[in-house]
Protein backbone atom coordinates (compact mmCIF):
# COMPACT_ATOMS: atom_id res chain seq x y z
CA UNK A 1 0.00 0.00 0.00
CA UNK A 2 1.72 3.25 -1.24
CA UNK A 3 1.11 6.35 0.45
CA UNK A 4 1.36 9.55 -0.79
CA UNK A 5 0.17 12.71 -0.34
CA UNK A 6 -1.89 14.56 -2.98
CA UNK A 7 -2.48 18.75 -3.08
CA UNK A 8 -5.13 18.51 -4.78
CA UNK A 9 -7.61 18.58 -2.14
CA UNK A 10 -11.18 18.00 -2.67
CA UNK A 11 -13.56 21.40 -3.13
CA UNK A 12 -15.80 22.25 -0.41
CA UNK A 13 -19.60 22.60 -0.94
CA UNK A 14 -20.47 26.37 -1.73
CA UNK A 15 -22.67 27.91 0.29
CA UNK A 16 -26.08 27.54 -1.62
CA UNK A 17 -25.41 23.48 -1.49
CA UNK A 18 -24.89 23.78 2.33
CA UNK A 19 -28.13 25.45 2.82
CA UNK A 20 -29.99 22.49 0.57
CA UNK A 21 -28.63 20.39 2.98
CA UNK A 22 -28.90 21.37 5.89
CA UNK A 23 -29.65 24.90 6.78
CA UNK A 24 -32.45 25.76 4.67
CA UNK A 25 -34.14 21.96 4.37
CA UNK A 26 -37.17 21.34 6.75
CA UNK A 27 -39.10 18.30 7.55
CA UNK A 28 -42.25 19.24 4.77
CA UNK A 29 -46.01 17.99 5.76
CA UNK A 30 -47.54 20.15 2.84
CA UNK A 31 -47.12 19.17 -0.79
CA UNK A 32 -46.81 20.76 -4.19
CA UNK A 33 -48.84 19.54 -6.64
CA UNK A 34 -46.11 18.31 -8.91
CA UNK A 35 -44.80 15.14 -9.42
CA UNK A 36 -41.37 13.41 -8.75
CA UNK A 37 -39.58 11.92 -12.13
CA UNK A 38 -39.40 8.19 -11.66
CA UNK A 39 -36.05 8.20 -13.35
CA UNK A 40 -35.07 10.52 -10.26
CA UNK A 41 -35.85 7.95 -8.14
CA UNK A 42 -32.98 5.58 -9.12
CA UNK A 43 -30.55 8.31 -9.11
CA UNK A 44 -31.14 9.02 -5.27
CA UNK A 45 -30.41 5.47 -4.65
CA UNK A 46 -27.81 5.62 -6.88
CA UNK A 47 -26.02 8.24 -4.48
CA UNK A 48 -27.68 6.74 -1.10
CA UNK A 49 -25.40 3.42 -1.94
CA UNK A 50 -22.48 4.83 -2.10
CA UNK A 51 -22.40 5.82 1.37
CA UNK A 52 -20.02 4.15 3.79
CA UNK A 53 -21.49 0.84 6.13
CA UNK A 54 -19.99 -1.49 8.29
CA UNK A 55 -17.80 -4.18 6.14
CA UNK A 56 -20.25 -2.44 3.47
CA UNK A 57 -22.64 -4.37 4.44
CA UNK A 58 -25.83 -2.35 3.19
CA UNK A 59 -29.07 -3.52 5.22
CA UNK A 60 -31.38 -0.84 3.93
CA UNK A 61 -34.06 -1.76 1.58
CA UNK A 62 -36.30 1.06 -0.12
CA UNK A 63 -40.32 0.57 -1.44
CA UNK A 64 -40.92 3.60 -3.39
CA UNK A 65 -45.22 3.65 -2.66
CA UNK A 66 -45.78 6.05 -5.86
CA UNK A 67 -49.55 4.93 -7.39
CA UNK A 68 -52.54 5.50 -6.25
CA UNK A 69 -53.30 2.00 -5.76
CA UNK A 70 -50.30 1.33 -3.49
CA UNK A 71 -51.08 4.49 -2.06
CA UNK A 72 -54.37 3.55 -0.57
CA UNK A 73 -53.06 0.56 0.52
CA UNK A 74 -50.17 2.73 2.84
CA UNK A 75 -52.87 5.65 3.99
CA UNK A 76 -54.79 3.15 6.58
CA UNK A 77 -51.61 1.98 7.93
CA UNK A 78 -50.24 5.66 9.00
CA UNK A 79 -50.35 7.48 12.44
CA UNK A 80 -53.67 9.60 11.99
CA UNK A 81 -51.74 12.91 11.86
CA UNK A 82 -49.51 10.87 8.67
CA UNK A 83 -52.55 10.10 7.10
CA UNK A 84 -52.91 13.69 5.31
CA UNK A 85 -49.44 14.87 3.99
CA UNK A 86 -48.91 10.84 2.60
CA UNK A 87 -51.92 11.56 0.71
CA UNK A 88 -50.58 14.63 -0.76
CA UNK A 89 -47.20 13.98 -1.55
CA UNK A 90 -46.28 12.34 -5.18
CA UNK A 91 -44.15 9.60 -3.55
CA UNK A 92 -43.89 8.03 -0.48
CA UNK A 93 -40.97 5.76 0.45
CA UNK A 94 -40.56 2.74 2.74
CA UNK A 95 -37.21 2.92 4.44
CA UNK A 96 -36.31 -0.49 6.02
CA UNK A 97 -33.57 -2.48 6.93
CA UNK A 98 -32.96 -6.84 5.79
CA UNK A 99 -32.65 -8.93 8.90
CA UNK A 100 -30.70 -11.31 6.92
CA UNK A 101 -28.54 -8.66 4.98
CA UNK A 102 -26.16 -11.01 5.58
CA UNK A 103 -26.74 -13.44 3.13
CA UNK A 104 -25.36 -10.63 0.28
CA UNK A 105 -21.81 -10.48 2.29
CA UNK A 106 -20.45 -13.00 -0.76
CA UNK A 107 -21.35 -9.74 -3.11
CA UNK A 108 -20.61 -6.72 -0.90
CA UNK A 109 -17.31 -8.06 0.68
CA UNK A 110 -15.95 -10.56 -1.84
CA UNK A 111 -12.41 -10.66 -0.60
CA UNK A 112 -13.81 -11.70 3.08
CA UNK A 113 -15.86 -15.13 2.52
CA UNK A 114 -16.25 -15.40 6.71
CA UNK A 115 -17.44 -12.17 6.47
CA UNK A 116 -21.18 -12.74 7.73
CA UNK A 117 -20.35 -14.75 10.18
CA UNK A 118 -19.32 -10.81 11.34
CA UNK A 119 -23.21 -10.18 11.49
CA UNK A 120 -24.87 -13.46 12.09
CA UNK A 121 -23.80 -15.39 15.47
CA UNK A 122 -26.92 -14.36 16.76
CA UNK A 123 -30.04 -12.71 15.70
CA UNK A 124 -29.81 -10.32 18.06
CA UNK A 125 -26.45 -9.29 16.81
CA UNK A 126 -28.04 -9.08 13.25
CA UNK A 127 -30.61 -7.14 14.03
CA UNK A 128 -28.62 -4.85 16.16
CA UNK A 129 -26.05 -4.03 13.23
CA UNK A 130 -28.98 -3.90 10.38
CA UNK A 131 -30.83 -1.05 12.13
CA UNK A 132 -27.03 0.61 12.66
CA UNK A 133 -26.06 0.38 9.29
CA UNK A 134 -29.87 0.94 8.48
CA UNK A 135 -30.30 4.47 9.96
CA UNK A 136 -26.82 5.46 8.68
CA UNK A 137 -28.16 4.65 5.10
CA UNK A 138 -31.37 6.55 6.21
CA UNK A 139 -29.31 9.76 6.92
CA UNK A 140 -27.36 9.30 3.40
CA UNK A 141 -31.14 8.58 1.69
CA UNK A 142 -32.20 11.97 3.13
CA UNK A 143 -29.14 13.86 2.19
CA UNK A 144 -29.06 12.45 -1.45
CA UNK A 145 -32.96 13.35 -1.67
CA UNK A 146 -32.37 16.81 -0.71
CA UNK A 147 -29.16 17.30 -2.79
CA UNK A 148 -31.70 15.73 -5.91
CA UNK A 149 -33.89 19.01 -4.99
CA UNK A 150 -36.20 16.97 -3.58
CA UNK A 151 -38.15 17.70 -0.48
CA UNK A 152 -38.19 15.31 2.80
CA UNK A 153 -40.74 14.70 5.00
CA UNK A 154 -39.71 11.62 7.62
CA UNK A 155 -42.37 10.41 9.77
CA UNK A 156 -42.33 7.73 12.66
CA UNK A 157 -45.82 7.49 13.12
CA UNK A 158 -47.52 3.94 11.30
CA UNK A 159 -48.21 0.38 11.71
CA UNK A 160 -44.75 -0.89 11.08
CA UNK A 161 -45.61 -4.97 11.18
CA UNK A 162 -48.80 -3.95 8.64
CA UNK A 163 -46.27 -1.64 6.83
CA UNK A 164 -43.75 -4.34 6.46
CA UNK A 165 -45.92 -7.16 5.68
CA UNK A 166 -47.89 -5.25 3.13
CA UNK A 167 -44.73 -3.67 1.02
CA UNK A 168 -41.77 -5.95 2.06
CA UNK A 169 -44.20 -9.66 1.87
CA UNK A 170 -42.95 -12.91 3.12
CA UNK A 171 -39.21 -11.10 3.49
CA UNK A 172 -37.12 -10.62 7.26
CA UNK A 173 -37.70 -7.08 6.93
CA UNK A 174 -38.55 -4.40 9.39
CA UNK A 175 -39.57 -0.72 8.46
CA UNK A 176 -37.56 1.94 9.81
CA UNK A 177 -39.04 5.26 8.59
CA UNK A 178 -41.67 6.01 6.14
CA UNK A 179 -40.73 9.00 3.94
CA UNK A 180 -42.88 11.50 2.01
CA UNK A 181 -40.95 12.46 -1.34
CA UNK A 182 -41.87 15.92 -3.56
CA UNK A 183 -41.54 19.69 -3.84
CA UNK A 184 -42.68 20.95 -0.30
CA UNK A 185 -44.73 24.02 0.47
CA UNK A 186 -42.94 26.19 2.50
CA UNK A 187 -43.12 24.94 6.54
CA UNK A 188 -45.40 26.85 8.66
CA UNK A 189 -43.11 27.18 11.60
CA UNK A 190 -39.68 27.76 12.62
CA UNK A 191 -37.03 25.32 13.15
CA UNK A 192 -37.41 23.76 16.30
CA UNK A 193 -34.38 24.69 18.52
CA UNK A 194 -31.08 22.04 18.22
CA UNK A 195 -28.66 21.17 20.93
CA UNK A 196 -25.61 23.42 21.14
CA UNK A 197 -22.30 22.11 20.26
CA UNK A 198 -21.61 22.42 24.00
CA UNK A 199 -24.47 20.17 24.72
CA UNK A 200 -23.53 17.66 22.38
CA UNK A 201 -19.62 17.63 21.47
CA UNK A 202 -16.54 17.49 23.74
CA UNK A 203 -13.38 18.08 21.94
CA UNK A 204 -9.86 16.34 23.52
CA UNK B 1 -51.99 26.16 7.95
CA UNK B 2 -52.13 28.26 4.14
CA UNK B 3 -51.23 25.49 1.83
CA UNK B 4 -49.34 27.17 -0.97
CA UNK B 5 -47.83 26.33 -3.53
CA UNK B 6 -44.56 28.43 -4.53
CA UNK B 7 -42.47 28.57 -7.84
CA UNK B 8 -39.11 28.42 -6.59
CA UNK B 9 -37.79 24.91 -6.45
CA UNK B 10 -34.93 24.12 -4.47
CA UNK B 11 -31.40 23.86 -7.07
CA UNK B 12 -30.58 20.54 -7.06
CA UNK B 13 -26.17 20.36 -6.30
CA UNK B 14 -24.44 20.32 -9.33
CA UNK B 15 -22.16 16.93 -10.54
CA UNK B 16 -19.08 18.28 -8.69
CA UNK B 17 -20.67 18.43 -4.83
CA UNK B 18 -22.43 14.95 -5.82
CA UNK B 19 -18.97 13.60 -6.44
CA UNK B 20 -17.67 14.77 -3.23
CA UNK B 21 -20.42 13.78 -1.42
CA UNK B 22 -21.37 10.40 -2.50
CA UNK B 23 -19.70 9.13 -6.04
CA UNK B 24 -15.92 9.98 -5.42
CA UNK B 25 -15.61 10.01 -1.30
CA UNK B 26 -13.96 6.83 -0.09
CA UNK B 27 -13.51 5.47 3.50
CA UNK B 28 -9.85 6.73 3.94
CA UNK B 29 -7.48 4.50 5.62
CA UNK B 30 -4.01 6.96 5.06
CA UNK B 31 -4.24 10.35 6.09
CA UNK B 32 -1.86 13.43 4.69
CA UNK B 33 0.15 14.99 6.49
CA UNK B 34 -1.85 18.44 7.26
CA UNK B 35 -4.36 19.65 10.12
CA UNK B 36 -8.03 20.40 10.76
CA UNK B 37 -8.89 23.69 11.81
CA UNK B 38 -10.62 23.27 15.29
CA UNK B 39 -13.10 26.19 14.03
CA UNK B 40 -14.56 23.26 11.01
CA UNK B 41 -15.53 20.91 13.83
CA UNK B 42 -17.83 23.43 15.11
CA UNK B 43 -18.91 23.86 11.58
CA UNK B 44 -19.51 20.52 11.03
CA UNK B 45 -21.45 19.75 14.04
CA UNK B 46 -23.63 23.16 13.09
CA UNK B 47 -24.31 21.44 9.41
CA UNK B 48 -25.03 17.96 11.35
CA UNK B 49 -27.67 19.19 14.36
CA UNK B 50 -29.86 20.20 11.33
CA UNK B 51 -30.76 17.05 10.05
CA UNK B 52 -34.00 15.47 10.78
CA UNK B 53 -34.77 13.15 13.63
CA UNK B 54 -37.71 12.05 15.57
CA UNK B 55 -39.58 14.38 17.44
CA UNK B 56 -36.22 15.90 17.03
CA UNK B 57 -34.55 14.17 19.60
CA UNK B 58 -31.23 14.43 18.61
CA UNK B 59 -29.19 11.50 20.94
CA UNK B 60 -26.18 12.16 18.56
CA UNK B 61 -23.39 13.03 21.07
CA UNK B 62 -19.62 13.38 19.55
CA UNK B 63 -16.24 13.30 21.22
CA UNK B 64 -13.57 15.08 18.81
CA UNK B 65 -10.10 13.69 19.76
CA UNK B 66 -7.46 16.34 18.46
CA UNK B 67 -4.44 16.47 21.10
CA UNK B 68 -1.77 13.82 20.93
CA UNK B 69 -2.47 12.97 24.89
CA UNK B 70 -5.84 12.18 23.83
CA UNK B 71 -4.65 10.24 20.95
CA UNK B 72 -2.65 8.42 23.16
CA UNK B 73 -5.62 7.06 25.35
CA UNK B 74 -7.55 6.16 22.25
CA UNK B 75 -4.63 4.27 20.41
CA UNK B 76 -5.01 0.93 22.82
CA UNK B 77 -8.78 0.68 22.61
CA UNK B 78 -8.88 0.65 18.82
CA UNK B 79 -8.60 -3.06 17.16
CA UNK B 80 -5.15 -3.68 15.67
CA UNK B 81 -5.94 -2.82 12.37
CA UNK B 82 -7.21 0.75 13.47
CA UNK B 83 -4.60 1.51 15.25
CA UNK B 84 -2.31 3.04 12.04
CA UNK B 85 -5.10 4.71 10.34
CA UNK B 86 -6.17 6.39 13.56
CA UNK B 87 -3.11 7.19 14.53
CA UNK B 88 -1.90 9.03 11.39
CA UNK B 89 -5.78 10.77 11.47
CA UNK B 90 -5.22 14.77 12.48
CA UNK B 91 -8.46 14.13 14.12
CA UNK B 92 -10.51 10.84 15.47
CA UNK B 93 -14.33 11.98 16.24
CA UNK B 94 -16.29 9.44 18.93
CA UNK B 95 -19.96 9.20 17.09
CA UNK B 96 -22.27 8.18 20.15
CA UNK B 97 -25.27 8.35 21.70
CA UNK B 98 -26.85 9.57 24.88
CA UNK B 99 -29.45 6.30 26.07
CA UNK B 100 -31.08 9.50 28.52
CA UNK B 101 -31.26 12.09 25.49
CA UNK B 102 -35.24 12.61 26.61
CA UNK B 103 -34.12 14.95 29.35
CA UNK B 104 -33.40 17.21 26.49
CA UNK B 105 -37.22 17.30 25.52
CA UNK B 106 -37.61 20.18 26.42
CA UNK B 107 -35.56 21.96 24.78
CA UNK B 108 -35.66 20.39 21.56
CA UNK B 109 -39.64 19.86 21.55
CA UNK B 110 -40.91 22.40 23.16
CA UNK B 111 -44.54 22.87 22.51
CA UNK B 112 -44.69 19.03 23.30
CA UNK B 113 -44.39 19.04 27.33
CA UNK B 114 -44.92 14.97 27.63
CA UNK B 115 -43.02 14.23 24.25
CA UNK B 116 -39.98 12.38 26.87
CA UNK B 117 -42.71 9.74 27.37
CA UNK B 118 -42.96 8.86 23.72
CA UNK B 119 -39.11 7.09 24.30
CA UNK B 120 -38.59 6.54 27.90
CA UNK B 121 -41.20 4.03 28.72
CA UNK B 122 -38.43 0.96 28.79
CA UNK B 123 -34.89 1.27 28.49
CA UNK B 124 -34.85 -1.15 25.47
CA UNK B 125 -37.46 1.76 24.04
CA UNK B 126 -35.11 4.75 24.60
CA UNK B 127 -32.24 2.70 23.73
CA UNK B 128 -33.24 1.69 20.35
CA UNK B 129 -34.84 5.72 19.52
CA UNK B 130 -31.29 6.45 20.95
CA UNK B 131 -29.54 4.11 18.08
CA UNK B 132 -31.84 4.67 15.14
CA UNK B 133 -31.82 8.34 15.31
CA UNK B 134 -28.34 8.54 16.53
CA UNK B 135 -26.84 6.27 13.67
CA UNK B 136 -29.54 9.13 11.32
CA UNK B 137 -27.19 11.65 12.34
CA UNK B 138 -24.27 9.37 12.21
CA UNK B 139 -25.09 9.69 8.30
CA UNK B 140 -25.50 13.60 8.67
CA UNK B 141 -22.12 13.67 10.23
CA UNK B 142 -20.50 11.63 7.31
CA UNK B 143 -22.35 13.74 4.88
CA UNK B 144 -21.62 17.23 6.66
CA UNK B 145 -17.50 16.33 7.10
CA UNK B 146 -17.47 15.79 3.33
CA UNK B 147 -19.30 18.73 2.37
CA UNK B 148 -17.04 20.84 4.14
CA UNK B 149 -14.10 18.87 2.18
CA UNK B 150 -13.15 16.73 4.84
CA UNK B 151 -12.72 13.00 4.32
CA UNK B 152 -13.94 10.21 6.48
CA UNK B 153 -12.51 6.92 7.86
CA UNK B 154 -15.58 5.43 9.68
CA UNK B 155 -14.60 2.00 11.61
CA UNK B 156 -16.41 -0.50 13.54
CA UNK B 157 -13.54 -2.22 15.49
CA UNK B 158 -12.75 -0.80 18.78
CA UNK B 159 -13.89 -1.51 22.34
CA UNK B 160 -16.48 0.33 22.75
CA UNK B 161 -17.29 0.05 26.48
CA UNK B 162 -13.93 1.28 27.17
CA UNK B 163 -13.99 3.84 24.29
CA UNK B 164 -17.36 4.95 26.09
CA UNK B 165 -15.76 4.81 29.65
CA UNK B 166 -12.94 7.39 28.96
CA UNK B 167 -14.45 9.90 27.00
CA UNK B 168 -17.73 10.19 28.20
CA UNK B 169 -17.30 9.40 31.73
CA UNK B 170 -19.69 8.86 34.33
CA UNK B 171 -22.46 9.43 31.33
CA UNK B 172 -25.40 7.01 30.00
CA UNK B 173 -23.48 6.90 26.53
CA UNK B 174 -23.03 4.33 23.84
CA UNK B 175 -20.59 4.36 21.10
CA UNK B 176 -21.70 3.94 17.65
CA UNK B 177 -18.36 4.72 15.32
CA UNK B 178 -15.19 6.28 15.49
CA UNK B 179 -14.58 8.01 12.75
CA UNK B 180 -10.90 9.68 11.22
CA UNK B 181 -11.32 13.01 9.81
CA UNK B 182 -8.82 14.98 7.45
CA UNK B 183 -7.38 14.56 4.29
CA UNK B 184 -7.02 11.62 2.63
CA UNK B 185 -4.64 9.86 0.57
CA UNK B 186 -5.68 8.31 -2.36
CA UNK B 187 -7.49 4.76 -1.88
CA UNK B 188 -5.42 1.87 -3.18
CA UNK B 189 -8.27 -0.70 -4.06
CA UNK B 190 -11.65 -0.07 -6.57
CA UNK B 191 -14.76 0.56 -5.06
CA UNK B 192 -16.48 -2.21 -3.37
CA UNK B 193 -20.04 -3.20 -4.78
CA UNK B 194 -23.29 -1.98 -4.27
CA UNK B 195 -26.13 -3.97 -4.01
CA UNK B 196 -28.06 -2.88 -7.72
CA UNK B 197 -31.57 -0.97 -7.19
CA UNK B 198 -33.36 -4.31 -8.21
CA UNK B 199 -31.91 -5.98 -5.34
CA UNK B 200 -32.55 -3.34 -2.49
CA UNK B 201 -35.68 -1.39 -3.52
CA UNK B 202 -38.99 -2.27 -5.28
CA UNK B 203 -41.34 0.47 -6.70
CA UNK B 204 -45.13 0.11 -6.05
Amino acid sequence: MVKEATDDLREPLDAAALDTLFRDARSIREWQDRTVPMDLLRTLYGLMRMGPTAANCQPARVAFVTSAEAKARLLPLMDEGNVAPTRQAPVTAIVAYDLRFYEQMAKVFPHQPGAASWFNHTPEAAREAALRNGSLQGGYFIMAARALGLDCGPMGGFDAHAVAETFFPGQPVEVNFVCNLGYGCPAPFPRLPRLDFEEACVVY
